[in-house]
């Protein structure tokens, strides 16, 4: 492009997302362990499956007597040894994924206290590790119903686990006796272990009562069975798992604030538990981009996190997008002055972008077309908002799933 | 309270207020100023007016041939030299401000070129100066749907000034051929003359498709004679009035962030020109807060400007109580934490308090008492949320009105 800023904007995205890439953690997880006497089952699950598994794969290989990797469509990158590679429906869950969990259940079946499951977690794994205790179609629903209301992550899976046979430590207690030992790259900020994935190697500290709660706030339209299962208790100890967690959104903002630093950038890491609305939280970056206007050397102000979107409209987007756009309003017309925002999934809700950029420029070039900051918002709209100013990022899937970042970038020379 | 953290908040709000009073700055602008040949009037708007008219009457005294001073109900501190004291409504305008306006609009009618207006204007004036083109039961509906809506101060005020004879240039307009000085302390982010107090002295820079925008936008209902109305344009240029600039919220950053160091804190002031959403605001400065958790020095973290509040529910708040509140969630069972938010002027919203405080008991506190953060932000209802946990702040009125400043404070020994 030769716009020095949006060059920056990509490379702080590159080496952000290389330095949180999960192989040389599982590696570092693997080596000196032992598997013990029996057989070892791998079973990956999540967005960033593919990567984890192809470490332990390089680590074990041998060792390891049958496995399965269940990822998002579009993430795996071909074969891995003997192991069977599933692909499934994200965010919301599909048949492909019931069927790959219901896989992963039987070579999990039977085992014996000697035999190990070595369970490789990743975001993502909500979605793609299910096999629902009501049917799909209202498992669905209430997915859609708690997307659209605006529930954080961790009250949709206060919900979700209990319609599982595998959320919530109920996977560990189907493969007890054998060990399950689990490695883990978060998504979930602050990386509380029951909630990444739903937990299901790991026991269940939110309760039935929470889950009644959810569903009374959010005024959740439930069968009789979801309303009956939403009172069955998840495992609160289980003796048989052990886990170690891999990544997190800290690495994330750490390596996006040191290629900042490279790149001249006096990086301010502000927060990496950033959980407020996506365009709030990019009214803020824009306001603070703002406030340093007169600043004479290179600023970048970075959030960490997971930002969430209130559904008003029916357009396509995702909190990334939505963050950068909203920026767009409070950034017009200054100059050198950037904000952008990324999934280091590579996906950015149920899009195949990444994340947006907007700059000092973006609000008026959306005004040459027709288009408005506030009515792209409106409508959840940040998608085609963004495309038409040339404002998405694309990565491509990553391979890794530790969250978002955001960035406001003030450019001196 | 012998609670180290509160009353380091409380000195913070005291030292802040303390340094943006408009007094001595009042002084600076009318020292060496000469008020030309003719007679001298003063026009004194706003929830400061009382303390600007004083210290002009202090500089000017006997120079000053008759006046009138038009301020927010509780606001007044008694009489000024042979100035009329008014009070009235504020934010929704009300009978005794049309009066006043009504009032200050004769002082200032049939002046000749030789004679000079001293405008002495700060926040609060276009709900309290105001003599309006439709009725003033329309002027209060349409008043009430832009603040329901969630509508910018500067949405508001392109709208409004279109149904005002003072408002948007008007006044100086009305004045002239008098000369109108104009001494302003800023209540809006970025100083823009012409929107503080929708700028009765200024050349209103918004325009008529502007106006008609906002209205489109939130589909406010408007008679036959509003929307006419919307249609005439405001005064662009103004021969007669100039205007100096005398405070503004990047004081009050400024001197609440002195506080903070003098108290030991390394404060940041992250911006003074924040515009998004109360709460939303609140969870951002809470995530700040919550990631720098294991700080081994105490950390002030400032940010300044004027949020907005959606309305939802029909409880009683103002934007720093909801600031505040909804900060209590992500601070909740953080060690010596806390987030305060107030606003400059010492009522936040139509209540009596300045603005709210929380810290990392004050989510405990609510549920045993059986309140919510949610339900208490989903009601606008942060005031009596607050009140049940000691949470709000008071100043009373204070003289000054430079917008909020809020403010996350971490304290280590």
């Amino acid at each position: 492009m030769g716009d020095p800023l949006r060059e920056d904007a990509r490379t702080i995205v590159r080496r952000a997302i290389e330095a949180v890439q999960p192989g040389p953690a599982v590696r570092r997880a693997l080596s000196g362990w032992g598997k013990g006497a029996g057989r070892l089952v791998l079973v990956a699950v999540g967005k960033a499956a593919w990567s984890m598994a192809r470490a332990a794969w390089d680590c074990l290989g041998g060792q390891i007597d049958a496995g399965i990797v269940i990822t998002k469509y579009g993430h795996a990158q071909g074969p891995i040894g003997s192991l069977e590679i599933r692909e499934a429906g994200h965010p919301v869950p599909d048949r492909a994924g019931f069927s790959a969990t219901g896989e992963a259940l039987r070579l999990t079946q039977g085992l014996s206290e000697e035999d190990t499951v070595l369970f490789l977690l990743s975001g993502g794994g909500s979605a793609l590790f299910e096999d629902p205790l009501v049917s799909p179609g209202e498992l669905e629903d209430i997915t859609g119903q708690l997307l659209s209301c605006g529930a954080g992550i961790v009250e949709m899976n206060t919900v979700r686990k209990r319609l599982s046979r595998v959320k919530g430590g109920r996977f560990a207690r189907h493969c007890a006796p054998a060990r399950v030992f689990s490695v883990v790259l978060s998504d979930i900020v602050g990386d509380p272990l029951d909630m990444i994935a739903s937990g299901p190697a790991y026991p269940d500290s939110s309760t039935c009562g929470e889950a009644r709660a959810v569903a009374e706030k959010y005024g959740l339209r439930l069968s009789e069975r979801a309303r009956a299962l939403l009172g069955r208790e998840t495992p609160k100890f289980l003796d048989n798992a052990q886990a170690v967690i891999t990544g997190s959104v800290r690495e994330l903002c750490a390596a996006a604030a040191a290629a900042c630093g490279e790149l001249g950038y006096e990086p301010a890491v502000l927060t990496d538990c950033l959980d407020c609305q996506a365009k709030e939280a990019g009214a803020f970056l824009a306001a603070i981009a703002k406030s340093h206007r007169d600043t004479a050397r290179s600023l970048a102000f970075l959030a960490g996190g997971e930002t969430v979107v209130h559904l008003t409209g029916r357009g396509l987007g995702g909190r990334n997008q939505e963050l950068a756009l909203a920026a767009a309003e409070g950034i017009a017309g200054l100059r050198d002055t950037a904000v952008f925002s990324v999934g280091s999934d590579g996906t950015d809700g149920p899009t195949d972008a990444a994340g947006g950029y907007v700059d000092g420029g973006t609000k008026q070039a959306l005004e040459r077309q027709g288009l408005s900051v506030f009515d792209a918002l409106e409508e959840n709209d940040a998608y085609h908002a963004l495309k038409a100013v040339g404002g998405l990022l694309f990565t491509g899937p990553t391979g890794t799933n530790v969250n978002d970042v955001a960035v406001a970038l003030i450019r001196r020379e």
